[in-house]
């Protein structure tokens, strides 16, 4: 699995921040959770393609979260899609994306899914091999967290066995790992002579908007990685919690508490130049903890293969 | 008069240009025309100040050109604007920008006064001295062009003279140039003893989106600067016109016979990699030309200053 983060800033983009969205790539698929103004560019930019985008998950109906949804999904239909796309969110999403795209002069070439969600759903796509629970999180208006749990994933490729049956690395091996049959020289390889058994899936959890919250560290319990808001940092604690935020040091307390194996911090205020003082913040908790920049991009699950 | 470029591609954004969006500056007031979205973000990484905008002038609904007006609106209000702001554009432009205004949880915390405005109107602003004239432009849809007329600028400033008085240069020469008094050496300087008659203002001409028109011809007459859409060039002039767009050679031609003095092209389709082909293109038929960029400024007016 890998995750790109498109926008990382908070409440209005800044020249190195843009706002809020997050694509995660399984396999031809891209995930997208929250899609601010300018995401389209952001993924053209990026290293994934914004026409492979299946599902998008918005967690609240605050400006830097979704006002990005009309320009995508206008230009993906300019793009001559054609696959359906399923928008979520909390209740008020079909009306509220519905009348947004009926704004000004636009037909869709495809078929847009829009769908109200609320805590406590879970939305499972049998056919993609994950699900995706919904909880509340503690914001200053209705917003949803996301936990998206893959029900498996393929078993570890044992290299040393496949070299000695004589497949040649390279894509042969992928195509392995991917769970596909291979032939080379006249002879059929199929996945389970190299891979081990199938392994428990990747658990990610996505906090959107939130001031510290109970259900959130139950929802992120165990994650392989939780990516968490950080407005703030601690000497701004009042204010973030306030107006629904956190600050950094909150965020790690609630992965620690979690036992989650990695934090990912983003939504950091456009007043701070550098994330040094919002990753400080957090390591005073939590150690295996990263401040995430517009476009970087981490691989989850994969270090063993 | 400056002319800042925000957003220069059309229909889509790509990683080299942002959708429309040009800023024009007098004085202290940003005056925007068509508001794509990221537009917000493209006037933070810009050399003005979001913040100055006092008047918006969107041409037409496709969302390459609206898009990036509530997010726009939102920020400002986030960063505590009380000065009202007024959005102008074709019919339908109160109901839709309303509509999109009430998606969302934002409520603004200062006045938003929108206008449709129709080909033929000519709206004076007589305190900020200039006006607009409004045009039909050629599009697929109900779309606008627009004639920024200043109704004068200050005359010519006598450097000699002022030199002469004893003023020292500087700050002092700026705003005796902007029409103010000053005092030096315990003396009142007026700008009458040191500026020519007052001149005829700038004329500046935005065509939107469209085919080539008499109609923006017949607007553009005489301008100073003509900023016109240059889709493609002349291999796709049949496409382009069918979609309502100008080819670069179009919209030189446009500029020749309404014998403007510049030419500036924009709307440039993420086909071109380079805009060489486009420049070109237009060169053929009208020699003071250039292809903006996002980011490109331009002074006009101030050559003889």
């Amino acid at each position: 699995m890998q995750i790109v983060f498109l926008g990382t800033g908070g409440s209005w983009p800044s020249p190195d921040r843009n706002v809020s969205a997050l694509a995660v790539k399984r396999g031809k698929e891209i995930i997208l959770f929250d899609c601010g103004e300018g995401t389209q560019r952001q993924l053209m930019i990026s290293s994934v393609s914004f026409m492979q985008i299946k599902r998008i998950f918005i967690t609240h109906y605050h400006g830097d979260h979704f006002l990005g949804l009309p320009g995508l999904i206008q230009s993906m239909s300019l793009n001559n899609r054609d696959s359906p796309l399923e928008v979520y969110g909390p209740e008020g999403t079909i009306k509220t994306v519905q009348t947004i795209l009926e704004q000004g002069y636009f037909e869709s070439k495809y078929a847009i899914k829009l769908h109200d969600v609320y805590p406590g759903d879970e939305l499972n796509f049998e056919d993609d091999g994950y699900s995706i629970r919904v909880a509340e999180a503690n914001h200053s208006i209705p917003a949803l967290a996301y936990s998206l749990e893959e029900h498996q994933r393929p078993g570890k490729f044992n290299k040393p066995k496949a070299l000695e049956l004589g497949i040649p690395e390279g894509r042969l091996f992928s195509q392995l790992q991917q769970g596909k049959e291979v032939e080379h020289d006249g002879k059929t390889f199929t996945p389970d002579m190299v891979l081990g058994p199938p392994r428990k899936g990747i658990k990610l959890v996505y906090s959107g908007d939130t001031g510290p919250s109970n259900i959130i560290q139950e929802l992120a319990k165990g994650a392989d990685v939780l990516i968490h808001e950080a407005t703030a940092d601690t000497t701004l604690e009042q204010k973030a919690n306030e107006y629904g935020h956190s600050t950094a040091k909150q965020a790690a307390e609630i992965a620690r508490d979690a036992e989650v194996k990695m934090l990912i911090l983003t939504h950091i205020s456009p007043r701070y130049d550098s994330s040094d003082i919002v990753l400080a913040d957090a390591k005073t908790v939590f150690d295996n903890v990263v401040v995430a920049d517009d476009f970087s991009e981490y691989k989850i699950g994969y270090s063993e293969e």
